[in-house]
């Protein structure tokens, strides 16, 4: 099982124990949390994008690593992740730094597992 | 003067003030700030949303208010501020609420100032 | 009209605009926010000190009032208010005074609009 | 040794080092963290549940951990629990769900490791 | 009466009201916050400097102000405080933009008001 | 290989990923990032305690561990170190505790790795 697997599947245990306890304005929480990803005037690639941005500002290495996974499964290309990476890291500051060297690194893990194809114009 | 130039020639001034003392390391940030949001493999308008996105998280209203001027001049069209705005509510939670109260009444004025034609769909 | 109802005024008229353009996310996030402070296991005004401690180690001032607000609605007592801000100072640093310190000014004049009363203890 | 009293010893190791080289500055301020949770107006198990929401929103494990334990000492539901987590997710936002979802893994294992008895009502 | 002097006594004024209702909690908290910036192995203006920082990073307007100001009566230069901004802006990033800008124009007050003198190499 | 140099080697490794992929903006932040630490009229050594401040209100680990180590080099006795962190733990509350924690036993382990000679004053 790739690492990418393995943060999913603990994700996915964990998500299943906050269900198991969770009163009904966690469980809408969650809902309305996968519903402002979805497709609308903005595509999914874009959402994503957006909060993988806010992740970084707000400097939450899960959520980072959510949404970098994310971005890469809706086609984002590698210069699409950089440029947003930039003006998260412009606005946040140097505070981002950490979580920006775990994000390249998680996407270069990402490519690899997923064997390239993914961004053709990847150098 | 509409209120939105007042911003902006408050802004300036300030801004003017700032350079007038800075150093090379503050100058050098002006330049990477606005170069950061330049036309690239993302276009200006998700840029944009991207520091408007990264400004509500971070609950700083004048930044707020320079992104959502800056998505209306790029041609973002209502439904993708609001889309924009529901993500930043739900990474952000109800603490974002005043903002994003702020930001609605701010990109109102901003379309009656420019009459209209900015978003052709709008209601 | 007393500073709390302006207070609660302004903040409506800007609910009203916000409701206006909002989508489904948006419009479900509000009523969440409205579900998470209801009578429960603990009773609404145990919730609101919760909300005024979130909001204060936040720091945003809207949400102080609001909540300083609701507490005395809810029949919090100085005292428990106190202690409420104690905790939040402590965990949160001298970064919270400047918010602490608008929130005890806005006690004052909140328990002045409602004529005493409303905690019998009062010194 | 459970991983509660691992935590417990920790923190204990590492606060002894802090207090070895802390001038009066640091020590009075834990001596006020201590102070600011004892019972007074309000009982010690609402300041917990304060303490825990205030560390969810500004999102330190260490801390929710620590304040998670501290809850079921005093007694605290699991239902008191999951609304003072609903109050914070909605508060703090989806960046708040990472640590809401190790909050809820702690739980479990502090219950499991104190032999149930301390919520009754737990299904 | 200068607007610093405004700033002061508005500061004074409300910090009287919260010691009216403070319990010990928050009284002592107010003695450690004077505490921390006293003479020691740092003298008092670097640790001013040091909480000017702190404040800007953590964008709170009126704690950036409140140690602009004592920054200037400790004596330091226009170059020393022009340097601890571009640390707090390099770190802090450009959300922390919109503060360096008041902060430069109180500073500029500050100076005026003061009637030069305080930084015989400010241009 | 002692930790402090697999801690600076680990950093030096993602920081090249970093750079293999960085366009023109995520390369200028980095030198404008050390170019903020120089010598001017504020020494390296005030700017390192300026940039630990910042990361420990912040509550960033990595930067806080790269800014003590960063203080040790620049020659800053432990006195001066507590004092520093005494200002970061009354601006930022009991929420940077665990970041003092790990920054006071980092510090150990820093002087352990060095051989004394740093502090002469260390009791």
């Amino acid at each position: 099982m790739g690492s990418i697997e393995e943060f999913a599947a603990e994700r996915e245990a964990l998500n299943e124990n906050v269900m198991k306890y969770a009163g009904l304005t966690i469980k809408r929480f969650y809902g309305l949390d996968a519903r402002a990803y979805r497709d609308g005037a903005l595509p999914q690639k874009t959402k994503e994008l957006l909060g993988l941005v806010a992740s970084m500002v707000l400097r939450c290495d899960d959520c980072v690593a959510y949404h970098v996974i994310r971005c890469v499964e809706e086609g984002a290309s590698d210069a699409e992740l950089q440029e947003s990476f930039s003006v998260a890291l412009v606005v946040g500051g140097s505070i981002v730094v950490p979580h920006l060297r775990r994000a390249v690194d998680l996407l270069d893990e990402v490519r690899a597992e997923r064997g390239g194809g993914a961004d053709p114009e990847r150098p």
